[in-house]
């Protein structure tokens, strides 16, 4: 208690993303204070990592905070959930009013509105921040999306930009998200795209080694092209590094890699959210029942002995299968980036915040796990429009899936045919084909709900007559036998 | 309060199912109380539709309560929500030990579940009914899917299995299917798997009508024809009738209904559910957000005219095509019916309901919206083997995907090169391919994971060593630059 107050800001949680944001703090020239509820850490960080540099630790919640420059910033990097509550009850007794709690786990959003709403009652300015990047990102320069009481932002926004990774022409990939949990929900939407981006990268992988019978090697190589083109991306470099990754017995070690997955996190939180939404976000969807699907190894290796597939072939031209997989893949992550920006448009009509699409696509530019060219690409469609409706309705994404989806189709028919799933790509080019239907099948659903169940339908308002006018709930007699009563109660 | 006890139940809630399933209370010889809180409506209903049958009517609960034999049995048929809660406390001052309530709304099944404890501890009685089948299920027999405290099935089961449908050898579409939601939980099922069948019907009427060029007459008759065979169900039944039906101008009335369809409602929560279990269902999810698109109408007619996609063409045989949409669109079904099942299975293992997996697909056989032959196989398949851990392992069905998948592919190949989407056979083939595969590239996944956040991945036990035990959380050092410790926290 005796210390001086010199700490530019204090980090609770000395794993290791917290470690490495702290030194990353320390090497921007910031002093940082540290604390961990098992204490022993603190002292064992301060020795090594990081010893001889501006941080200094604390070993009570009541020292950390003496240690900070005021207002306060504290932030919060433990696992989401009781803890967060945990660690706000505990600090808010030792707080004045306009210090900052920095929530920078990877919580629910709703969770982080209702902090903020109760924090603000008592003064504090709770931001809850989505922190993308791993390990090496948190020590270099991750992708941070801050979003929540908008008066703490003048007072964080300086050390968090210079924190994040930059990107481009030396742009931090850190902005202002928007109001209660938009941070949070950034990130959200961010992961589970980074589940399509991942599942998308698995399809194309089986498609390359079942389908044409090629090695980890040979598509490691392939990968490694595509990471120089349009593809160029995190994702697919580590991708070629894992493939290339040999065990002591010389084979890939990806060979041996259990394949079962968990999915208890972020992108289910999306699917879920899409459904709420009422949004059609396939594809991310279906990478999260993909890795369902995944963990179900024992049931999957007993239906593998009972249930039959093809015999998979392939007489073509390799070379030109693999540029359709390419285009198959690019395509389809356009689609899934379409899909997560409707998403956000919808909850940000939902709930009242003001999202900027730019910066979002340049938040996740850099520092994060999903960062590509390909995000560059999608910054400035929103930087040219920043109305734009859909990133397919730019000339830029509107040419690239014409000129990929002949191979993009190409591919989803061979898949058939092979017996192999690729369930992301699939749904991809399904939501395409129906984004750009202006007529579907959802009419003769509209009326058999309508026959079994008095539900009622509406007419197209071009085919509107004095009997079946535009606008009005319209039940037909289909039978003659059921009553003209419309049901608003039930639904069959 | 002079009137005798002579109603052997009442029913509260006078829209048309209320009605209806009132009236057939009366022809099964029961005498029936009638309550609603529009009073009006008692009169109404007793003046008209109610004349001369076993009927009664009350104009306060009160009455309403004094006109049952006990222990009461009182069947609430409002809309699902505050209603239901408002009315069960209106009625249980007026209610004694062992009186039973029956919900046969919509409810969510956790709200079933929290009331039975509640109504528990107050000695009475708590049911969570599911009742599909429409208005005109509720004349003549609906399917009957009751759940919650068991001590009310003996006296209910007499009164529910006389109202419900019989199927085959006039059995009754009725039994109990387990504690707590667990009646309501299976109808949310139910209604997930009508939102999959309508989907998949839709889906082979685009392929008909914008690929084949077929009119809507030719489509109804083909339906017609589908209709005796393996497909033979009332959907398919509906579906010839929807597509024959006329408007004045002699067109079909099909081609002029909006198609922007609802999904705020039970197919909803099966693919939450599905989501919050882990369990892929797919294509009732694929279903859900079908109606999604759907509903974005405006959107779509600005996508339709910015995005391009192939001219549809066909110069195969017409006929064989039809059939492959046939065994597509049975294989598909037998898939989404297969997807129902794993996750109730599943909830059966998280809230450690019995279910009987036999009596389900009886309770569904007949008297509801998904009624079919389909469903006797099932059926059969289960008492055959009630421990069938997948409908897929059972010989019936896996003949019949093995008749179906060439067929099958083709389609999904067609729709992906024509350019109609077909989400959820596309996905239901995909899934196919994905279950009957021993290992999925989730493999890559896993090393991805670990690659850049230190999630650690585990070995296949066959390839176990000693440095890479089987069992253990093993991370890698991919990079050399990453450290050797892993992350539990985070997420990234």
């Amino acid at each position: 208690m005796s210390q001086t107050a010199v700490a530019d800001f204090g980090l609770i949680g000395l794993a290791v993303m917290g470690q490495n944001l702290i030194l990353n703090g320390a090497d921007k020239g910031f002093t940082v204070a540290a604390f961990n509820r098992t204490v022993s850490k603190v002292d064992r960080f301060l020795e090594n990592e990081a010893k001889g540099k501006s941080i200094i630790g604390a070993h009570s919640i009541e020292e950390f905070v003496s240690l900070l420059k005021r207002p306060r910033r504290i932030v919060l990097l433990v696992k989401a959930g009781p803890a967060v509550d945990a660690f706000i009850e505990a600090l808010v007794p030792h707080l004045e009013k306009g210090d900052i709690i920095v929530d920078g786990g990877n919580s629910h959003y709703p969770d982080t509105t209702r902090r903020c709403q109760e924090l603000e009652k008592k003064g504090i300015l709770f931001v809850g921040s989505g922190v993308s990047g791993g390990e090496e990102g948190a020590r270099n320069g991750p992708s941070l999306m801050p979003g929540g009481n908008p008066a703490a932002w003048p007072h964080i926004k300086n050390i968090f930009q210079s924190l994040a990774a930059k990107a481009g022409d030396n742009e931090p990939c850190c902005d202002w998200v928007g109001q209660d949990g938009a941070g949070h929900y950034v990130k959200m939407v961010h992961n589970g795209i980074e589940y399509g981006d991942m599942q998308l990268i698995c399809e194309t992988y089986d498609m390359m080694t079942r389908g044409l019978g090629l090695s980890e090697a040979e598509v490691a190589d392939i990968f490694d092209t595509w990471n120089k083109g349009k593809l160029d991306s995190y994702l697919i470099e580590i991708t070629r590094d894992v493939l290339r990754y040999v065990a002591d017995d010389g084979k890939p070690i990806v060979q041996k890699v259990l394949d079962s997955a968990g999915q208890k996190g972020t992108g289910k939180w999306t699917a879920e959210n899409a459904l709420e939404m009422g949004m059609p976000v396939t594809l991310i969807s279906e990478a999260v029942f993909s890795r369902c699907l995944s963990s179900l190894k024992a049931e999957r290796v007993r239906a593998s002995e009972k249930l039959n597939g093809p015999k998979i072939e392939f007489s073509g031209d390799k070379k030109q299968f693999i540029d359709d997989l390419e285009e198959a893949l690019y395509a389809s992550k356009i689609i899934s980036y379409a899909q997560g920006f409707m998403l956000m448009r919808e909850a940000a009509k939902e709930y009242g915040w003001e999202l900027n699409n730019a910066g979002i696509a340049l938040m996740w530019r850099g520092g994060c796990i999903i960062r590509s060219v390909f995000l560059k690409d999608i910054t400035e469609a929103f930087r040219e429009d920043p109305k734009l409706e859909s990133i397919l309705f730019h000339p830029f994404f509107k040419n690239a899936i014409d000129k990929a989806q002949a191979g993009w189709r190409r591919v989803v028919a061979q898949a058939a045919m092979w017996g192999i799933p690729i369930p992301a790509i699939s749904t991809g080019l399904a939501f395409y084909d129906g984004y750009r239907c202006p007529k579907l099948p959802a009419s003769l659903l509209q009326a058999q709900r309508d026959y079994f169940g008095a539900h009622t339908f509406r007419i197209l308002p071009e085919q509107a007559t004095p009997k079946f006018p535009a606008g009005a709930d319209i039940h037909v007699n289909w039978t003659g036998r059921g009553g003209d009563v419309s049901s608003s109660n039930y639904q069959a």
